[in-house]
């Protein structure tokens, strides 16, 4: 099979911005499903009609821009590991996917809890949980 | 609390395009979930590298970029729902997120079940499920 054809360029706007309580990439924990530690969504206010039908007491898929790491890398784990077997931020495109429970929604903030990101984060995308 | 600080934005580079039976979003399912049908994600070549550790018999979040989708729309379903209560494609950044399995790795290709995308659909990232 010929070798797949250019696809196009995502060019990506925050929707918003999460605010979190840690300051450092080395504060953030792992993974948001190890802590329960809230944080807040605040959306730019073009986007407060998007979220209508959010509801709390569900999960979302809180989809973000890792923008403070480094993109060039394939293999981490001082190298042991490709990067799509990991969930590292470091990676070619730095989107990362961290499921949270809604607390509250009033536009333009969501409440949640268990984020992983440091304070700040843009965030490009909500979706809720598959059931 | 002041508004949020803009954010930068984020450029995506497809990492590669997945191969699967649905030639138009008509044709495609509306989660990946309802099918066990079968695609073949294949990277680009520098990506090579980046899939070692990636395991058949595990499930992969496949995030792909809906690039034949209007990005404007903030309502779906006649205007009832803000989109991010759903996870239609249609989406500001139309950045989607598939859970597959995984049914073999042979780089550059990695062949799934359990599609849900477009023919040719460029992919942004692989990363495995959270056990």
């Amino acid at each position: 099979m010929s070798a797949p054809a250019p696809a196009p360029a995502l060019e990506c706007e925050p929707i918003g911005v999460v605010r979190t309580p840690f300051e450092t990439p080395a504060d953030a924990p792992r993974q948001g499903l190890e802590t329960d530690l809230e944080g807040e969504i605040v959306l730019a206010p073009e986007y407060e009609r998007a979220l209508e039908g959010l509801a709390a007491k569900k999960t979302v898929e809180v989809v973000w821009h890792a923008d403070r790491v480094e993109r060039s890398a394939l293999r981490v784990r001082d190298g042991e590991r490709g990067v799509f077997s990991t969930r590292a931020p470091q990676r070619p495109n730095p989107i990362c996917v961290t499921t949270c429970d809604v607390l509250a929604v009033e536009p333009p903030r969501v409440t949640v809890a268990g984020v992983d990101m440091v304070d700040d984060t843009p965030v490009l995308d909500l979706k809720p949980s598959l059931e």
